[in-house]
């Protein structure tokens, strides 16, 4: 066997107890609340065949060829027509096209981090990102975040103190659901104008609105200041991989070289496919009855817990996205709950895997609501309750 | 302006001369040799609605729907049946899909490379492997490679000075066609066994081979010193990013958490539809036809170079693979050279950039015969002629 060593970089590394823990979701009668995928019957399956043909009557052998490492070029321009659309304007060549959020957190890790490298993380935070930044070795500077948004007050005495990054999920937050309000992303904003800092914005769950107004992003209120990430993976199919980055140009041009040594390019086929699916329609055209089963499960959710949560026990409804993030009390260890839910047949996942520092969080439970129907959803909440016990 | 500073990695990122170049090739009447792209004329494009259609009906929403990281079942399953035929008998399971070879290699080096790591590399050696592994800092140690093979003395000379890992590419290599004899296989993967060294074997050109026998691959030598890549690139699509590796156990497991936390998993819909065109057939049918006319295209290379290329100027007829390795006498730079080139209609990648000390190889071109058709190539050989001169 080789006498290699493997890199430093490796013990940093963290499988996500999310993917480990889903395999254990598996089993049959399981309802999992712990998964973070879309309903299957939002994807567009039937339309896979035609959207195939169309783009290969209109692209030809392009679809299966080696393509440009920056994207596709007629899915970065229907990508800057839906992102000018809703408040930052940008041309087709700006846009990064990548295999997947996670891509880009990967590329801007890359770009951004040297071991020792202070960047502010909400608390709690989107445990990819954690996954993706950790193995580079960066210092993460954990912010408070509460249902009225992050605070003010941390985050400027960080920048203060010489943290130049922030890696933030304004819009219905992985895992807590919570939307930052628009005092509080001006508040962002400006500190981060003030400071000379630059802010990641990763924005997967906007249009999965189920009440409100759309708030402008931190990129619509600080455009140089914010590196802007989206997905196709919520509204078209996350198995395609397909998300994108808009980024100040001084950046951007360092994310496509990273991204030449990274992987060359994304999927071409997908991003045929996607941009077929903008460009004809069709995205518009199914995005609210897909946001209105969403909604009903959220409700569904909702009404359960709220006729059947023990003392000490309470949340805050989403307004959007995929999650509900359920707060008990202190004292309550979540991590220790799992294998009784586990064994009532519903999984979730503990809350402690989405701080920096895991002590944070250890009476939090994330809920996904996307993956049940509105029946499940109310039998989970019938097993979950029994094991909300401090 | 965000006043924040890039990682040191981005000082040690190159961009592919070769991208580059390419955009510059796509002058009207241009003949590029630079490339290094499958005839779009090979690809099933044909085949890709009812393939599409056969994964829809077989898998239904899990080739739209987040999947593992570490591939798609079907697809591991039918490379593993594809490797045990070709003299590497594993199960799917350990196969780990990648987002093309690129992704490995970028894995490979996260996993395994720190600053000042060494890592022997031919010389030359693919550009690629080059752009993914230097943001990472490792020493290249290079080692000579001749048409014979590559030089076992200076290789062992760097493993006995505790050099443990080794990239090679060792079948119809990039960029020099060449491929390494048994006897210098055998020879290297006894010094891989005797010092406990990892080998990285990158093998994405073996099927395309246009005369001789196959050889045994260096996982089939000595199965655990190599982690061994191949790749879907050039026998069925490179527009859908399909590679794979098949590593030792110790190594799997690793270079899949990097895996997860770098881009989540590869293309769903890419890896049903390659599991279908491999498990009906329709890559060994198609296969053939297309050697054969990459054999003609070759052919073509080589009788318009041996009849008309000037004094000091030769190569070695490549036995498969993409590429003709042509090395002009000392002094020519080809660098130099290209410009005359381009402004004649014809483009070719100069050798400097296959290199770890670019110095070594000015005087050789990379030519690409895949991308033209016979007439074309002896048309371009007119053109590059008059350029050869020192």
């Amino acid at each position: 066997m080789p006498t290699v060593e493997l890199s430093q970089r490796t013990r940093r590394m963290r499988s996500s107890a999310i993917r480990d823990m889903l395999r254990q979701a598996l089993q049959p009668g399981m309802i999992s609340l712990a998964g973070g995928n879309p309903a299957p019957e939002t994807f567009p399956l039937e339309l896979m065949e035609s959207l195939t043909r169309a783009v290969r009557e209109k692209h030809g052998d392009r679809i299966l060829q080696y393509g440009e490492t920056e994207g596709f070029p007629p899915l970065q321009q229907a990508l800057a027509r839906w992102l000018s659309a809703k408040g930052m304007p940008c041309r087709g060549e700006q846009i990064l096209v990548t295999h997947g959020s996670q891509n880009a957190l990967d590329l801007l890790a890359k770009v951004l981090l040297d071991e020792g490298t202070p960047i502010a993380v909400e608390s709690p935070t989107y445990l990819g990102a954690l996954q993706a930044m950790a193995p580079f070795g960066p210092r993460f500077v954990p912010i408070p975040s509460h249902p009225e948004g992050l605070d003010l007050g941390v985050l400027e005495s960080a920048f203060r103190q010489g943290v130049r990054l922030a890696y933030l999920l304004p819009t219905f937050q992985n895992p807590s659901g919570r939307e930052l309000s628009l005092a509080n992303r001006r508040g962002i904003a400006t500190l981060a104008q003030t400071y000379g800092a630059l802010l990641i914005e990763d924005d997967p769950y906007a249009e999965l609105r189920y009440e409100g107004e759309r708030l402008p992003t931190l990129k619509a209120l600080a455009p140089e200041q914010v590196v802007y990430l989206g997905s196709l993976s919520k509204v078209f199919a996350p198995g395609l991989r397909l998300g994108f980055c808009l980024a100040p140009e001084w950046l951007r041009v360092w994310l496509a070289k990273a991204k030449q040594g990274t992987d060359l390019h994304t999927c071409s086929l997908s991003q045929a496919l996607a941009a077929e699916f903008l460009d004809s329609g069709r995205l518009e055209a199914r995005l609210p009855g897909n946001i209105e089963a969403y909604r009903r499960r959220r409700d569904a959710l909702v009404q359960a817990l709220g006729s059947r949560l023990p003392e000490g026990f309470s949340f805050e409804r989403p307004r959007g996205g995929m999650f509900l993030w359920l707060r008990g009390p202190r004292g309550f260890d979540a991590t220790t709950a799992l294998a009784g839910a586990l064994s009532r047949g519903v999984a979730y996942v503990p809350g402690e895997h989405f701080h920096v520092d895991p002590h944070d969080a250890t009476h939090f439970l994330r809920l996904n609501f996307t993956m049940s129907t509105p029946e499940d959803l109310e039998e989970a909440v019938g097993r979950l309750v029994p094991c909300l016990a401090p």
